[in-house]
């Protein structure tokens, strides 16, 4: 038997699983929960169920053919932005979408799990891989969103509640933050991007050259220690410090503080997060924060964001990873440590923009990425809510300058 | 036994069924149709539910002594605009509010029933039957309201899904209406408002004198035969018949017919309502219009609309009335008959003053309706979905000029 | 002779006057100040020059036939809001219209002038009285409104720039208020409004019946030292004196002080007008408020605003008045006296609204008052800024509730 | 005597001319044109005036010493964004400023030139090059973004006006364009950005290598000709054409044109100039197109924007350059030609970004240029309008993705 033979059933296991985790992911949510939508950029849990279903229907199930819709007018209802498949629902009002049921859309997944399940049982070996891996990865993002969003919703709740319930053995401790250390690279000639080994999304290749000066890294995450002495430093009342937008945001939505963090009576501070409201802790990486917010970080301490290309090149040799998402009801991320994935997306200097050479996929799929292409900024890494294996090296996670609803941080490199 | 010994066990009775009939206006409504808030002047079905028992908890429970309330954060998410009882959630954010859940909301009334049952056994004769009618008349208004607010979410589904089932019964043919015929009215001085003398809101008094010109009314309601000449004849489209603020609202929002209808694609007209698409019927009274089309079209019509004084001078001889909600699955006007209450709200040319002499009451309820009382128009009558038992000849109803999505229609007046 | 074969030399002076004014008024008004405009409800001041041309071009020499227009792209530009004479350039935009300058306005005006002379020196008597007549009257209006408009315009300037002289004799001095006091009004029928002898707007007729209730009212208007005392009650503050969209509007603005009030860093009040800042004058009437403002500050009074037939009623034995604007280097009001009429406007309680049997002119200048009879609200009386002769008993001005750069105050009535 | 004595009646010479251009531009504009602000990303002639002026009081007259200010309070009136000097007027209201007048804001000139003068005169040979030669560039930058400005408020006009008269001898042929060559540049690595000699604006530096792959760039920009062609093909209704961000304008904003371009009734195209409306010319470059145009054209045409590296390489060998301004009378682009500036700015690919090494210049005028780099793209060449000298091959000109009033086309890359 050949590795090909074997590859369908371990595609069907992790498909298996993947879908799972989603339904996990939403459990502990209510129907009224996976329903509400607090603002246009996010949605709701039950959307998320849906449309990631929907993306097996129309871009596996329906083009394999003898697939019979669960309901035909969730193709209006869950695309999300294929202008290719047709009109949808418009974003912003996904939140009156009350019908179906978070309930029916549980029958809704089980009946496209039936009949992927039943396709790749049946199919030549590997036909439908490429696709099917796809819409694994789409899913995995869409857990990230999923989290993100809820996270959100509650966090206008005036009384704060817990989307999961606290672990017994979540740490009371405050422990030091790990000192920061500096690393050098070299400068030259380096080469970046996915080299089309395994799956990754069409945005991270070609691989290419670049040319970098030399340049050193932080070794560790910027901490929530860190940010409050920019805090104490008036950071957030300097205008000097910050690009002209970030600090008309600063004035619009009156930030002093990152996202989530709430200022108690007594003038300690507390985070917002999955868990309810907890105290803040010093070592772990500051979370929350706009591009705006990491760019005047970086002025204040005498640094810089690292571009992308360097965050790449320099993440190359570490080896140590934090998987995240493997127990849903670990929602944070843990101190910051000297890996460079696994507890924040890290903020980097550079626009997303098309690589050398870069061309989208053909048809609708090809709209999952490039056209995304203005207006957005780099994150690398991946977070404590990035679902594990999802991770990768070349990764390119992207948001405006303002999103503070990501679980965001930073890493500075100077000179 | 004295006929005040009843009162009491009347009163309770009264409570009962008023409750009762909230919660199964509710009850074909998902957790999520009962979240979902479509617009910032409609509230969620679940919140009516919450807020209607919290005014017991807030103004009959509380006062009273010895209550424990269900939770004590209900008292700042269910206050609708009551500011001398403290902060409030904003009203605009209302389908955020994802907790409690429609279950536990269920469990909230069942607390505030069994206290109230409770409260009222024991109590002296009398002492809380002020305040707990005004309780139930509250929560027949918000009765109302919860089906036009639900009504206004359905209506924003794509597939314009049914919040009851269609009756076996439905009428499905499409009868002539009424002729239209008048009705001379003798001016000179008369009497308006509520003489005191059983329950009336404070702002249906005080019982005062004004002076008419003779006029006559018509003796039917503007049906929706009517409305189709209005439009066959570019009623939308001619601002010489319009008010200025009327016009500018015609081009803002582009009506070119009344709220809920549809043109299907043979050019026949639908209706959207609680039963979800159905055809229009001719002899039905116009409903879901504005003041502003209600004024343009009895400016096309030649007419003009009563003022609130000639509604109820008209009004006091006509006997026949026709009651709403006693069968929650009949949400739609009956045919256009010679009574005055009971179809559509009925939009009157005056704007929503007070009566001379009126006085809000003392304390927090005294918000319920004075200071409201600017740039609103007064509605008389009752709808189809006004609770049977809480119409009045004197009641005065008021809505902003731009509102749709009350069920009002109109009734000419002239000369 | 007959008095009706003087009247048209009589009719041709009033019309050089008026037409003089207007140009006296913009005259301090550099061609810069003339052109912006500060708010969509303001227009600049060469605007009202050119509109007010435009009225007699579109309604008196165009029908009277052989008239030249002098730009006939003007009919466009200078049309306010009749929708029956064509399409027009939108409102907000009038600040845009840097075309024709100042000074072409000039020649504009003077081409009008020499045609409207030309043509009432040969038509046969009283022809075109009428029209005429109307034309001078709203010539006036906008006198009013081009003084409120610069005004406004003025006061977004950081450093309150003058827009007249001060004249040399302005009082410096801060003398104590007119004591108040209350005249009883009886109750019964009365006539109200126009009786078609001489000039009136449509809106002020026809002469009708009201019943009123017995009732006081204040013998001279709230002055600024009452106001003062308002403010030191933290009547800002307390949303029991309010309506609900008044104190909505208190927040929204952050309203703590009437229009133009400034407070100084030594805490003193000062008063930015027509001719820079001065000092606050406790004895004059309070001006600058919305009908927000007013309310509030009635139900604080343990009073309350007149009705506009109260107003009238009371107002028809108070035979003192105070012309305005005679001497166009006096922009504010004089000290509160015993006279209604010539200070400042007066809110009503009551809303704009037909008088029983009211019917509009036929034609586009049907559209001059009717069609703004919706959401706003009554003043009464004259202001400091109303072209001496405009003033009448019967005359009904109209704002919208929050409007606070009409020179507008408040008179209380009780009980 | 030696070069070095020479430089300052040179520099004082440039001074006097780029002073005196500003004045011409300004003077076919009237003081209404000179006030009144379009959007609030364009401001008044008058603020260009007199904000130019500002820059040498505040950057050169008052660190040297002994100047006089003209009026202080302009200091805070024209300021345009430099937190460190000050508070300032708020952009959007820069319309709104009518005072000083148009004729002031030419004494305040002549004060600021005459001090000028003086001081150069006076001062050691050199110790103000820099600023005054920054004081220059920036005066330049506004002379283009006062033609821009000027040509935008025109343009709102509904009869269009001309800012300048038409040439006697302007062309009235249609001639054919230049047929359209792709010429290769070799990859590899480069060196782009400026290098210190001579003078640029900060962002142009530090110079710095790149890695470029091979590419093809077009010998000619793209030109109205090839722009109908793109119309024709429904270039502005093909979603999959567009970036989503573009896709949403296209939508929001009806574009179906550049910017102004009009269909006249008989379908031909005109364009508004400063020249006002004249038939377009298929040979010229297509101006006033948005980055999501451009981008969106290139697409259709099989091909990319080049990045601003690749263009400043492929800019290098091409001699021929077209200067602007050099005659105000003709503020449109001529036919496109093999030169690469002079024209239209040319939209790159490229996000408005520190080059490697970046660092603003300390003091508020590290504000000129920093502050902007997020979301903005670069343009490079230069217009028809930039003034003639102010070009350079390492030019980095920015604006957002939606901005139209730019004199902005496109010049194709591939692959």
């Amino acid at each position: 038997m050949t590795s090909s033979a074997l590859a369908p059933p371990t595609l069907l296991a992790r498909f298996r699983d993947v879908r799972a985790l989603t339904e996990r992911l939403a459990s502990p949510l209510s129907p009224e929960d996976q329903t509400a939508q607090s603002m246009p950029e996010a949605s709701p849990t039950k959307w998320h169920r849906a449309h990631t279903s929907w993306f097996f229907e129309e871009f596996l199930l329906g083009p394999a053919g003898g697939h019979r819709p669960f309901d035909p007018t969730f193709r209006y209802l869950f695309n999300s932005y294929y202008e290719a498949v047709g009109p949808r629902h418009p974003r912003p009002h996904r939140g009156l979408i009350t019908r179906p049921s978070a309930e029916e859309v549980g029958r809704y997944r089980a009946h496209v799990d039936r009949a992927v399940d039943e396709l790749l049982a049946h199919a030549p070996g590997g036909v439908h891989d490429e696709i099917v891996e796809l819409g694994l990865n789409h899913e995995q993002q869409h857990q990230e969103l999923l989290v993100m969003d809820a996270l959100h919703l509650l966090s206008h709740h005036p009384f704060g509640p817990a989307m999961v319930q606290r672990p017994a053995d979540a740490p009371t401790d405050d422990p030091d933050p790990l000192p920061q250390s500096w690393r050098a690279v070299p400068g030259g000639l380096h080469e970046i991007g996915h080299d089309g080994k395994g799956f990754a999304f069409d945005n991270e290749g070609p691989r290419h050259t670049v040319h970098l000066v030399p340049f050193e890294i932080a070794e560790r995450a910027v901490t929530n220690e860190d940010w409050l002495a920019f805090m104490t430093d008036d950071g957030y009342s300097r205008p000097e410090l910050w690009l002209s937008d970030g600090w008309a945001a600063v004035r619009r939505h009156g930030w002093r503080a990152p996202g989530y963090w709430r200022q108690e009576e007594d003038g300690r501070w507390t985070v917002f997060g999955a868990a309810g409201v907890r105290p803040l802790r010093r070592a772990e990486p500051v979370c929350h924060i706009s591009f705006y917010e990491a760019d005047a970080y970086a002025r204040w301490a005498g640094a810089r964001l690292p571009t992308e290309a360097e965050w790449e090149v320099a993440a190359r040799d570490v080896a140590e990873r934090r998987g995240g998402l493997l127990d849903p009801d670990r929602l944070h991320p843990g101190p910051a440590g000297r890996h460079m994935i696994g507890d924040v997306w890290e903020w980097t200097s550079s626009a997303y923009l098309p690589y050398p050479g870069f061309r989208p996929a053909e048809g609708a799929v090809g709209e999952y990425n490039g056209k995304f292409m203005s207006d957005q900024h780099v994150l690398r890494g991946a977070s404590c809510v990035t679902p594990a294996g999802h991770e990768r090296l070349t990764y390119r996670n992207f948001y405006p300058a303002a999103s503070r609803w990501v679980f965001a941080g930073l890493r500075l490199a100077r000179p």
